[in-house]
Order: C-alpha cells, then structure tokens, then sequence
C-alpha cells in the first residue's frame, strides 16, 4: 500500500435537488476523494478551510485514518457553494460561489507529504496545482481533474499540468470542451495527446470511459433509482479510482485501471443517495462488496 | 427459427449531421428494422410506398429474404422525412415531416402473415398498432416501439398497445416522458405496471437498459469516433433484437432477452457509421462477430 496526497476545496454546500434541500451540507473535492480512497489506502489531504470549519468534519476524516496535517485553517469563512440540480439531475447549476479563504488558497505540503507516491490534483487552478507537482519528489504515479472554467481561462497551465500527468480524470462536457470533440472517444484520442496515458471520461449515470492507447473499457454507472444529491459523485469515484490503484501499488497498468473503474462506480454509486458525504461516510466493505456482485451481476451476459 | 412481421414505415429521408448531408436517402423504421432482422430471421413487412418508390429498394430487402408483399403501394409520394443533427448527434431535429401516402395508411396482412408468431409494431399510430394485433392469430411474442407524439396525443390508445405487448422499446426521452419519471430505473418500474413485461430504454450513444421483474441489464453502445448519421440506429437496434430472439424461438426469456440486446447494440453501431441503410445493408456475419467480440472485450473486466 502507498500514500495517496489529495489536494482540492474542503467546502460547505448549500444544495437544492427535485428530492429535497441540505443547507450548509459538508462537501468539497478533497472530503468526497479521501472518504473513498481512505476505504482502500493510506490518504494524506492537503487544502485550506476557515474558522467556522466544524471540528467533527476534522474527525470524520481522521476516523477514518486520513492525514489532515496538510489541513490550513485561516482567518475568514469556509468556502461555501450554493447550486441546485433540476429535472435528471445531469448537470449542477451553480447558483453562488463564496470562495471565502480558498481565494488565496497557496497548498504547501508539510515536509512529510513530499515523498508520497501517489498524488491527485482534485479541481483547482492549474496554478496551484502545478505548485503541488512543484513540492513531490518522486511520484509514482499522478492524476488530476479540471473544469470548465481553467479549460476557458488558463488553457496553458491547465496543458502544462497535463503534460506530467498520468491519469485524467474529467467530465463529459469538459472532456468535449478541451477536445473541441463531441463524442467521448475522439475527444480520449484528444486529450492522450495532451499527455495523460490515460483519460478516464466521467459520464454521470452513463457510467464511464477509460481510455488509454492499449487499449479502452466502457461500463454505466451502477443504476440508483432515486438520486438525492448528486454532489461529490465525480470525486468520490477518483477517490476510489485512485485508491485502488494505490493499493495495488502497480502504478500504470490497464488492469488494474480497469478495476479502478469499477471500484468509482461502485462507491460514487452510493454518494448519490444521499446528501453530503452522509451514505459515503458510513460505508462498509460490505455494502461495497455486495454492490459490486450486483453490478457485475446486472452488466454481464 | 420464426416469422416475424414487421409493421412501420419506409421513407426517404433528407438528412444533414455534423459529419455531411444525404438527399432522399432510404429511410424509415420497417426497412432499419428488416435489414437488421433479417440477418437472423424470416421477416414478413407491412408498410405503404408512393409511386416513386424505387425498385432497386425493394429489391434490397428481398435478397436478404425479407417477404415484402405486404408493402403497399399507392398513388402518390413516399413519406419523407427531412432532418439534421447538431453537436453530439443525440437528438434529431425535425426540419419537415411529409407524410404523403403514409397519412392514409391502413395496414392490411396479407392472409399468410396472419400466423406470424414475432410481431414488431414500430413506431406508428397506436390505433394502426391495435388495427394490427387485431389481425394476428396466436403470436408467441409482440414487441413495440413508439414516440413522443403518441404518448402526448394518443395516450389511451398507446396504453391499449401496452397492455398486450411483451417487450416495449423506447428512447430514453420518450420512457421519462410516458412515465413522468427522470431516471431510467424509475421509468421503467412504472413502465412495467402499464402491461409489458420488459422494457428496453434505448439511450443513444450511452447504450441501454433492459428491465424486467425478473432482473436487469445495463451495458453501453458500442463506441463509435466517428457517427456519420444516428438515423435508424433505434430500429436497426430493434431489428437485431427481435430478429434474434426469433431465432432462438424460447419466446420470453431473460437470458436471451440479454443477448438480444447485445446484437442490437452490435448491429446499431453499424448503421450510425453510415447516412441511410448502407453499412446495414452489406453487413457480415464476419463483420457482426468480430464487433461483437470486441464489444465483450471492453466491457468486461
């Protein structure tokens, strides 16, 4: 097993769905990652929250044996998203931003971090996140995800970090919109271009894409009949992605990548059934275990 | 093996995409929808042709040994259809709709259909779907597809249809729209309480999902870089799937409804790669199998 270095948002999120409405809801890319990938490795957060930050969300993470030394607390609010999902709750909208202290978010690691082998740039500015690739020392193995807004606004660094990393992990329309493609597997053939081995296109609950140049797998999402909050769904399946792979300690090696896969579906599959981080961070090799017989049972002849 | 009968259209179609323009190209469901069963069954057709319906395209379907004297035809034009695709092909939009000798049209079999054991009722007029069933013997299997404006203007009548067919296909679109849900399980469970005993949701580019009370079956399409035109790929899916399960004669039977909906898969993803029905309609058995082992390759771990 290796040490997994996550470095994204810790948020609050105010969040309104056609099933209900959590104010004020624990969210953010580095919670929903290391919730996940903590199921399978050793997680070592970096990121930046302020003094309003609930010390049981400290806990939570630390419950489950992740590292929160990289944790900066700083004078000022938590950042806090507010977004509402309609209809098939395909895609959010954003309905405020209060980035608070993660405005002036600068991620240092401690001097500990700087030999982990297995290191995600959750979706921050590109800046920050080559600073991180800047501090590692010998990564073993790297993944990163974006969004639209680097892809409009810092195109150059967002391709300089995709020059160095391994695994990309992006959404649909992202991927279509950095491709300027409009069908997953020529924006894949894109984006490999770019640098990544790897692409792994998130589909929501059409499941994914991986993509690689030995070769490519495509599954659906493990189907949920009713999603309350799809929130973190994107982030708990890098955590679980990478936390796999991390596990196995492999670095690239498309088996393996495979399994990642399923095991993203598997535990995103669970984020979407309930706001925040509630069903993710409950969660017990069991209940993954049998979902996964389920999925495998319901996506094989 | 076993007849099927087949009732929809045949057209000419006037298609624009992304990827280039056909002018009055061969069309319509009954002829997606016979090329591709046809590669497994005996299949009987009923549909209305104008005057200037061409030979060569009767002629197409009976060297594949389709039964085409239950084609009609009848003074007047051929229904046309004209309509083009934007971004990522997922959705046609309707530029015109002439209906010409297809307005009138009353489907009639030919006394020898009437024991067809496999009845297809593509996407037309619920009431000539009923007029249909009414004409049928004792079939083993009915299966039926239908669209939006149906379910909005004709709902009782659709409903009618339900109630006495097995297996009912339909967009994804379309399933939310009949069963005022926005999530496919969701759909198909209030599907299943109007009669069919499966229901396959047909989601494009992302593949499907088969429900039944007995269990479910979700896979990708086959993916595809480069879609030329999504015209048809609905009832060429419809055609392997129901031309298949003839084949196999064991009338409803989860596991062959699986594999049913893996060669339609397989077939649909040939006819996108195409304008009109020509990659359908010089189609090999060697060009099906080594798709389809393809296909397993990817989405299997």
């Amino acid at each position: 097993m290796s040490e997994i270095l996550v470095v994204g948002s810790l948020a609050y999120d105010t969040i309104s769905t056609p099933k209900g409405k959590a104010e004020r809801a624990l969210g953010g890319s580095a919670n929903y990652f290391s919730l996940a990938a903590s199921l399978y490795s050793k997680v070592r957060v970096v990121g930046v929250v302020g003094e309003d930050y609930d010390q049981a969300d400290y806990e939570m993470l630390t419950k489950r044996g992740v590292d929160t030394k990289g944790l900066q607390r700083q004078k000022g609010k938590t950042f806090h998203w507010t977004g509402r999902y309609e209809g098939d709750m395909n895609e959010a909208i954003t309905v405020a931003t209060d980035l608070n202290v993660f405005e002036h978010f600068n991620p240092e690691l401690p001097a500990e971090y700087k030999n982990s082998s297995y290191v995600f740039l959750a979706n921050i500015d590109p800046t920050l996140q080559l600073r991180v690739l800047e501090q590692v020392e010998n990564p073993k193995m790297i993944a990163s995800d974006t969004m639209n807004l680097w892809i409009n606004i810092k195109l150059p660094e967002l391709k300089k970090v995709l020059s160095k990393v391994d695994v990309l992990l992006i959404n649909e329309g992202e991927a279509d919109l950095i491709s300027k493609q409009t069908n997953a597997i020529a924006a894949a053939q894109e984006i490999l271009k770019l640098g990544p081995k790897a692409v792994v296109i998130k589909r929501g609950e059409y499941g994914f894409v991986l993509y690689t140049k030995e070769g490519y797998f495509i599954l659906p999402a493990y189907p949920i009949a009713e999603v309350v909050d799809p929130t973190g769904a994107g982030d708990t399946f890098a955590g679980a992605f990478f936390g796999y792979l991390a596990k196995q300690n492999k670095g690239y090696d498309l088996a393996a990548l495979k399994q990642a896969c399923v095991q993203g579906v598997i535990l995103a599959s669970f984020t979407v059934q309930s706001f925040s981080v509630e069903k993710l961070k409950s969660l017990t090799w069991a209940d993954v275990e049998n979902r996964l017989n389920d999925y495998l049972k319901v996506t094989t002849l």
